[in-house]
């Protein structure tokens, strides 16, 4: 019987690590999830990945697996490393690729978790007939995949497109990365959160918010829909920073389209109507109304180790 | 006899028609002029090169051209037109492409000129084996040409890499695009002499520059050049609108290379070492000490033509 080739698809978080066999048409099987802090080392996670895909293929005859690719926050594409990740506990240069590489006998890429929702869009998703367009992923941070002419934009060293640290605000917050006023330090979760915090702290406007004892991106998000007007400012405001941002990519890039996949991009209207707003009001003229704003057509649960798995689909 | 082969380059500028033919070398013949104003439509304009390139080719038996790059403000690659070019008096969309392959039954390209120095940077220039790296053009405003992966960013219309359009102040300087606070407004010949007349206007220190009638970019540097306190001022603040918005480019694009070109850029350490000091000091660590900021090396005088005959020659 001829088997039907797959790619492994690992998605590496803070977390968990999750994995499993995604085909050519970007369906998923065998997802199967470790805990990230179970393994002081990358060499036994690595292993036990093995033994376990080993365990699946063998269950599974009719499967056979041809190439294998890695999201990991601060993956390089080029080195193959993970790189420097803060919320990893490997080390600062990490080696993925080589012991991969080594235990499966096969083809591995690996890249930063933006960038393989990014080909996750271009391969399974609303973008597969583009060539010119960017995905923003909002979570805890902000990052960005970008694609121009039909490839990903990996940038000189593979750092390229860490459009979250951009800096929008001069003498802003305080980033993770060092520096002050990044857009992710207004526009993701944690950024949302310190905008409300913020407009609580200065006002004294009525707000459901005050209520709760801890606030979070989806908190706030239920206040807004619910109608709280300071909930809905906090939207207003990361829209605005978002709008203008995305005013500043369109005159930079002239995509297609902008898709915004994770997190705040889950509150629909309340973040799209705001953002397209402040992008439009913040174009030149041949720029405007041509840029589809959009929310990513991934499946969110499964984003990452399709978008993993799409990179190595997309280079086979 | 074998004619060796050349590509006619063109150069439409606001006040001269610059052409003439470029080898594979990047070496510049039969350069000739006319005058912009001369023609009130492109299609008489186009039949006068022709004309006047086929006498110089019946002297010149050795010579045969197999291609045309052509330069203009709002070149369009894909349209082949010029598009509302607003220093252009021959219509919002001047189809370029169609009237010189008419005529001449040769390929023609088209790209706007920052774009066409940026082929000349890559094809003859300092850019030769990079595959990441961008070009400034600082002139009347500001222009970029951006190569990621080694192609041009043309982006999906056509219109990509308007960085000289990025909004750097909130409620800025007004731009003759429309918007307010774009970045050419700070950064370009235009933009430095309203700086140093807010200079002027603002503070009583002593500067020669109150002894001038008309202010210029190249006034200005001559005063820094004799260490006029203002105009080097009127430097340092230009650079630190220019450095800063080069380390989001870089955060961005993770170039290789930025390479200044034109106008500005001629006033040497006057401009590079405050740029590259504001720049660096807004970068991410992974990004700092790692992007070379570099003058132009294509000869001013002829970089336009060679830069549009450069897209010929790299696209044959």
């Amino acid at each position: 019987m001829k088997k039907e080739q797959k790619v492994l698809g690992i998605d590496i978080g803070g977390t968990n690590i999750v994995f499993g066999f995604v085909n050519k048409s970007g369906k998923i099987s065998n997802k199967t999830s470790l805990i990230t802090a179970d393994y002081d080392a990358f060499e036994p996670l690595a292993k036990d990945i093995f033994t376990l895909v080993n365990q699946q293929l063998l269950k599974n005859s009719s499967t056979g697996i041809i190439s294998i690719g890695v999201g990991a926050p601060n993956g390089n594409f080029y080195s193959g490393n993970i790189e420097f990740a803060p919320n990893l506990p490997w080390g600062d240069k990490v080696p993925v690729r080589e012991i991969l590489n080594n235990l499966f006998q096969i083809p591995v890429l690996i890249t930063n978790d933006a960038n393989a929702a990014a080909y996750g869009e271009k391969v399974f998703g609303a973008a597969k007939n583009m060539k010119d367009f960017g995905l923003i992923t909002l979570g805890t941070g902000l990052g960005s995949g970008i694609f121009t002419n039909g490839n990903l934009l990996h940038g000189h060293n593979g750092f390229g497109g860490e459009f979250g640290h951009i800096i929008v605000v001069e003498n802003g917050r305080f980033c993770g990365c060092g520096k002050h006023g990044c857009l992710e330090t207004y526009v993701s979760a944690t950024g949302i959160k310190i905008t409300a915090l913020e407009l609580l702290a200065t006002t004294n406007e009525n707000s459901s918010l005050r209520k709760e004892r801890d606030l979070t991106g989806k908190i706030i998000q239920q206040h807004a829909l619910e109608g709280d007007c300071l909930a809905l400012k906090a939207f207003e405001i990361t829209a605005e920073y978002l709008g203008k941002a995305l005013a500043n990519y369109v005159t930079i890039f002239d995509p297609e389209a902008i898709f915004l996949f994770g997190g705040l991009s889950l509150a629909g209207d309340l973040i799209f109507e705001p953002t397209k707003k402040y992008m439009e009001g913040n174009l030149m003229t041949i720029f405007k109304n041509k840029v589809k704003l959009l929310p990513s057509a991934l499946e969110q649960n499964n984003a990452a180790i399709v978008g993993a798995a799409a990179l190595a689909w997309d280079l086979l």
